[in-house]
């Protein structure tokens, strides 16, 4: 038995997304719940995969599936594909599993050629309608299936227009719709070579193929990269019998959704326009009204419209983003999905959901993608600056948030700039190439375009701010200026603001402030809390981070890297001193230099921490890192040092390492150098004991030895540390306890952490260098090959961002388990970038870690990501 | 109940080695055969690991022990230590499980003190006997006990010598010897500060104590890492009962072996010296004589010696190294242990026993140390050299072997020039000082001793060359220069050759040539084959080694390191326009002038080894390693190469890597360029298909791709391997079967190596990298602190030398198991310098590997020590 490729919409149901795609499954589910969804089919992504395993050919056995189904849906209608007499006329859509928003194209109006519109005519009695639909289809043909630029149909447009002296689509005439037609083929034909495909079952079939094709154009991989969407699901594609919203002033089409995807507001909240096709309201080329403006026109279609809207969000227990089209006073609906929201519209919808007692408390959480909270917790303008400054533009306030930045007009430009400052993409209106500029951007302003254009959809998933529709602004993209407000130019490089929440545009730089957990933000905390099971600690090198961190819910720091206080200005030299040192006695003099200032530091993160646990790292940087490569800068340290040039680059050369990252750190250096550890202890301990006579409460310093390979390294250690800790608990007179722990980041520790946890009393996974060693990458050089790796699909994600759970998450099972069977009470983490990921911070879960620790603004979806974990995944 | 500290020697036996150590262990057997053993008893090394756990002291309990003991000497004795009228003297020696020649310190003459002597001599009736060994008590005890140098000594008894204008010690008088002892305490007094000591019990706890320490000094730290002794087993200590040889003219002293160790020959083999203590045999001062005179001498002790020796040989089932004292025409053994040999006796011995039925082949095999076979397998010269060279001069053929190199005259000196040229150690003497030095050294040169001395031990040990006792030789180590055979100059640096068979010297460099497995070596070999398990491979780059290996008895090459072809001069031009060029196009031409030079060395390569396996490592290193660094070398190639200096100096710093090792490398290089890898398999096919039809011979390729982490790298490069194998071998119309595997060399591949099994039909443990990434030890950067490491015995041995077992060797067993898991019928297998080192063998054999290969002259080295594997280690 073959698979079958293509389903009815009477067949799906919203249970089969994998197969049908997101579009697909809810239009079958649409369709079996009786709501007025115009007649198709799906071919599935198994079609799609297919399509790829055939060397980018649908095969004869799909083809024919497809034209079955075909008939099936001629017979619905009582229409036949190419029939002048009575032409069936079908929309192509593409559908994945996950929604990717102006990534995948569509084509309207396929089956029409010139018999059908001329049939069609007769039938409607509305000529331009017909040839406004022809040329239509010919250019978003062209455009998906043969890659000729939609802008050069405009052109041709344009210059229509301009010979009939109009301005607008809409005040063409018929015959110039018929003369866009023909310009259109002949245009079509010069480029192509051949005429344009008159045969309906050649353009379906182009049309699809070209929907598998685009799954994985340049622009569709960025997007599955940056949303963690795997190469292999494939998109669907959607044929459905069309409705026209161009039909005349008593159709038109329209986006809306339940609630207001900005704030989370339950209100209808979309836009419409008459008398055209969907492609008009996204693109944002024509002003659209506010759904409540519906209400007026057409009533009972508005009523309709909200009864199944309710309907649907009651349905699938979300906030639902629509499609629909009105074609001569007939309501139709052609998607409906779970809308994007912000991040803080999300949070509200879910809180509020919950007080609704449409979902649970955990099903809330689970709505929430942990990652999103990154822009609720982002910069918004103080109060102070708004009070002061003083818009010069406004316009729809898309995607809020506060943005500051240079001004770029292209995605290039901005990608360019990007590492040197702040961005801000500012376009005419934008598109799919715009993407990678818009991720890379503080901010996205644009002259055209509302609530549902591409940059509003796009900058709210990404939770960038974002102004659309500024009427008054007029981008030259070519001369790099731009006008604002009637008469302010802005030129490459000068800096704007942008408040995504009000819409309004600024000169120059306002202040920004970070936010406060707070609200419904607060609320989804809690219940994170409630359900998660490890613990979220943060990593924090100086009191301020720690202290926000506390602030952020972190239960403690989980890593202090001493090493960043050495770089602090008033003691690299002291450090440099040290290193240079000749003798263990002229160390310990530049030690001792050092001391006041370490304990300085940590007894500003005991008193931030106020008692909760704090795991302190001893250094673990190779020491050529403190020290100029650079002749010159050698030169003049030689002389503050006074010492010879040739002595201190001498001693700069010896310090120097094939493959420092394998060579002399970690645990290396204290076994070397015992002095630098013991000073560290000391200025720990110290610090400790002072903060604890003077605020009465104990801290727990977690001391933690880094790059530990075997256990006797950490033995050595740890015999270090309690001989200097021990003796300044006896020395102080108070019962301090203190732990001593080992970063987990070398292989030889995970095959052998049951020996290793004889000596340590807490683990704490180093993942980027325990990516490093097991997979023999570098990270400062795998940027050379890791990119072809991704495109040769011969690894799924950049390791070092999320971790890989085959390989490294393999060798960590192993030492967590190892560790657990030594001692069943020992505390487990993890720090660095992944305990900030979500899927990795699942995948700690899973293996049984106890916390995670991370950076400050990650805490907030660190404990999010943990409470999804435990839901999805109850521990034993 | 406590543990027993000090065991009689009637208390033990044999196979209490690893308590008793090996001489109280021999001891003890000998004197329950009922052979002339004086009586004593042995401190054991529990007592030595007791007085290091005890903060170097011996505690109350054992040093009760000890004098319990005693007392009990000194009642089987009926002599009273201290006692002037009856007194006990003793020998205090160390005696480890294994034998350390020449590390531990011996004191002889224990007991005596000012009214002892005069005792003594009342006693005795010879005042110059009692007062020879006073001195020699105060010499030894001063130098091992107080570690006041011996030579300092020396120069008194230089002093006496010259008043008394006389050449040797035994011309010395009795007034001599006693102002020798005055000299002797006056000088121990003013550098001690205290007297002499002269409490019998003192002296011997202080001497017990000294043994101890010397477990640990700097020298037997040296020579357990050289010889892979544990720290932690210690040393015992053998309490003796004074026998004296230097009585009179009718005592003496001497050592034997029951067969030649220098050549295996079944013959009483050995030096005595009349009137003498045994330091005095074994420092090569005085010149002995050989064994067989003594049958002149004394008929009867001669005939028991020879009684004695033929028991111990037969009850030992092994040579025997045997030292006896002979005291007023009375034979005492004194020791015996099996005897050190060169490579070459022992091959002889261990078949000889195995032919006079007195051990079993597989006991004959475990006899032979690996490692050793490698001085067997070196340099002779060439019989064409030895025709026409004239030796300048002649002395004892000590050690065998043919040794070239540069003089130097001091140990420091010869480990300073070893990485530069060969050296050769010219010594007046050897002492244990010069260990290190004669480890680097091709060969050693003495002006003393014989076949039993210092140089001639440790030299056959390690399997040296070495010449002794050259009477012409006079060392000027001050102003570095020796004159050998009356006239001849030879300063530092100047050239000679040593033939260690014949103790010819000669001057400058003679040829050499490399050893065949024949007679003995060979019977070995045979049996080595007849038991082992594990395949032996070789590594090999070019036809010649190949060959060679092949002799010594390779079953075929196990890696075959491309890279070394790309740096031969002829094609290093093309690599290198390979690696600049700026297209794919560019690059396949400049593979294309590679390509027939790399078909060319397959060939050489496949002939060679006559259709036995040959494994191929694709192209591995960097390219970077290719091409210059320094900026006037990138000049000239940029004028060679037709290319801007700019553009040349720009591509060189864009391959440059911050941490080469784990960058752009193995696999990754055909991932990237897919060409390279075409290439090279091309040549190989071609090359074998050209063999085939040359010689009818079927070569089975097997191309392994390096540096693999992940199933997904494999299956790529596999694809791109078979796709142009499977091409050439269709368009030949030949059968050819080939085999693609991979190193397993990242730790990813070890614990998914089930994962990685789906595409490799074999395994090949690259134990190198694997080391380095298991680790986190750059092996071009750790030896900044793998000393310390050992120093601080925080690892055993440097792991790139011995494969580490416990970490390393965690993940082999892992990758070991994942992968038969997958492919029961996968071989297995290691290459590199592990692949050599019979430790790691044994290993390699235990976790279930399938072959082993290395470099071609540690191929029988590989056999012997997998068929010891196989022997003590049977698989089920």
């Amino acid at each position: 038995m073959s698979k079958k490729f293509v389903y009815l919409f009477s067949e799906g149901n919203k249970d089969m997304r994998e197969l049908l795609g997101g579009k697909g499954a809810n239009l079958a589910e649409m369709t079996n719940a009786g709501m007025p969804v115009p007649k198709g089919f799906t071919v599935t992504t198994e079609a799609c995969t297919q399509y790829y395993e055939d060397g980018r050919k649908i095969n004869d056995e799909i083809q024919a599936e497809i034209l079955e189904k075909l008939a099936v849906l001629e017979e619905q209608n009582g229409k036949k594909f190419g029939d002048p007499e009575n032409p069936l006329l079908v929309s192509v859509r593409s559908g994945a599993r996950a929604s990717m928003p102006g990534m995948m194209d569509t084509i309207l109006n396929l089956g029409i050629n010139d018999t059908v519109a001329e049939g069609l005519v007769k039938l409607t009695g509305n000529p331009r309608f017909v040839y406004d639909s022809y040329r239509r289809f010919i250019q978003m043909f062209s455009d998906v299936v043969m890659e000729l630029p939609k802008k050069n149909f405009e052109v041709i447009i344009d210059l229509v227009k301009e010979n009939r002296g109009v301005q607008l689509d809409s005040e063409l005439l018929t015959e110039d719709m018929m003369l866009l037609v023909e310009r259109f083929k002949a245009y079509y034909k010069e480029k192509m070579g051949e005429d344009f495909p008159q045969d309906p079952k050649v353009q379906l079939m182009e049309s699809v193929k070209a929907v598998f094709r685009s799954w994985d154009n340049p622009r569709a991989q960025v997007y599955r990269a940056m949303n963690d969407i795997p190469a292999d699901w494939g998109t669907a594609v959607n044929v459905q019998t069309m409705v026209f919203g161009n039909w005349g002033d008593d159709s038109g089409t329209g986006v809306a959704f339940t609630r207001n995807p900005t704030t989370g507001e339950k209100e209808l909240y979309g836009d419409f326009l008459m008398n055209a096709q969907g492609e008009d309201v996204v693109a944002g080329i024509r002003r659209t009204s506010d759904i409540s403006e519906l209400k007026k026109i057409n009533p009972a279609v508005y009523d309709r419209f909200v009864e199944i809207a309710t309907r649907l969000e009651n349905h699938y227990r979300d906030m639902q983003d629509m499609e629909f089209t009105i074609e001569r006073g007939q309501l139709y609906m052609l998607q409906t999905r779970n809308g994007k929201r912000t991040p803080g519209a999300a949070l509200k919808i879910a809180v509020d959901l919950v007080k609704e007692g449409l979902i649970t408390e955990q099903e809330a959480l689970l709505m929430i993608e942990p990652n999103s909270l990154d822009a609720v917790l982002h910069n918004n303008f103080t109060a102070r600056a708004l009070a002061t400054a003083k818009p010069i533009a406004n316009g729809v306030p898309a995607s809020p948030g506060a943005g500051c930045g240079a001004v770029y007009f292209t995605a290039e430009d901005c990608e360019a700039h990007a590492s040197e400052q702040p961005v801000i993409l500012v376009r005419q209106e934008t598109s799919t190439e715009d993407i990678v500029g818009m991720q890379v951007a503080e901010g996205i302003l644009t002259a055209r375009g509302g609530r549902a254009s591409h940059a509003a959809v796009v900058a709210r998933g990404m939770g960038r701010c974002c102004v659309a529709g500024v009427a008054s602004l007029i981008v030259d993209e070519e001369r790099k200026v731009a006008v604002l407000g009637g008469s302010t130019a802005i030129h490459e490089g000068d800096y704007i603001s942008l408040d995504g929440s009000t819409g309004n545009v600024y000169l120059g730089r306002l202040e920004t402030e970070e936010a406060k957990i707070a609200g419904d933000f607060a609320t989804i905390m809690g219940w994170a809390d409630k359900y998660r099971q490890l613990q979220v600690r943060t990593n924090a090198d100086n009191p301020h981070d720690a202290g926000v961190a506390r602030d952020f819910g972190a239960e403690g720091v989980g890593l202090v890297r001493t090493e960043h206080m050495f770089f602090a200005e008033d003691r690299i030299p002291a450090v440099r001193e040290m290193i240079v040192a000749p003798s263990e006695k002229e160390r310990r003099i530049a030690l001792n230099k050092i001391l006041p200032m370490q304990r300085g530091d940590f007894e500003g993160i005991f008193k931030a921490m106020k008692g909760l646990p704090v795991t302190i790292r001893l250094l673990d940087p190779p020491l050529h890192e403190f020290l100029p490569t650079e002749d010159a800068d050698i030169e003049n340290l030689s002389k503050t040092m006074n010492m010879s040039f040739e002595r201190l680059k001498a001693i700069v050369i010896s310090l120097q390492e094939v493959n420092p990252m394998m060579g002399m750190r970690g645990c290396r250096l204290p076994i070397q150098w015992p002095e630098i550890a013991e000073m560290q202890v000391q200025a720990i301990f110290e610090a400790a004991i002072n903060v604890y006579n003077e605020t009465g409460e104990k801290v727990v310093p977690e001391i933690m030895v880094p790059l530990v390979a075997s256990d006797h390294e950490l033995k050595y250690v740890k015999a270090i540390i309690t001989n200097v800790a021990d003796g300044l608990i006896a020395k102080a007179g108070i019962d301090l306890p203190y732990e001593i722990g080992t970063m987990i980041e070398i292989p030889w520790a995970c095959v052998r952490a049951d020996a290793i946890a004889k000596e340590a009393q807490f683990f704490c996974f180093g993942t980027n260098d325990l990516t490093q060693m097991t997979w023999g990458f570098s990270r400062d050089d795998a940027g050379k090959f890791l990119g072809t790796y991704m495109d040769k699909k011969l690894i799924e994600h950049d390791p070092f961002q999320r971790l890989d759970r085959r390989g490294v998450g393999r060798l960590m099972k192993l030492a967590v388990d190892l560790g657990y069977e030594t001692r069943p009470d020992m505390h487990m983490g993890i720090c660095g970038e992944h305990g900030g990921d979500p899927v990795s911070i699942e995948f700690c879960h899973n293996i049984g870690l106890t916390y995670v620790s991370c950076s400050p603004f990650r805490v907030p979806i660190a404990r999010l990501a943990a409470a999804q974990a435990a839901i999805r995944n109850p521990r034993k």
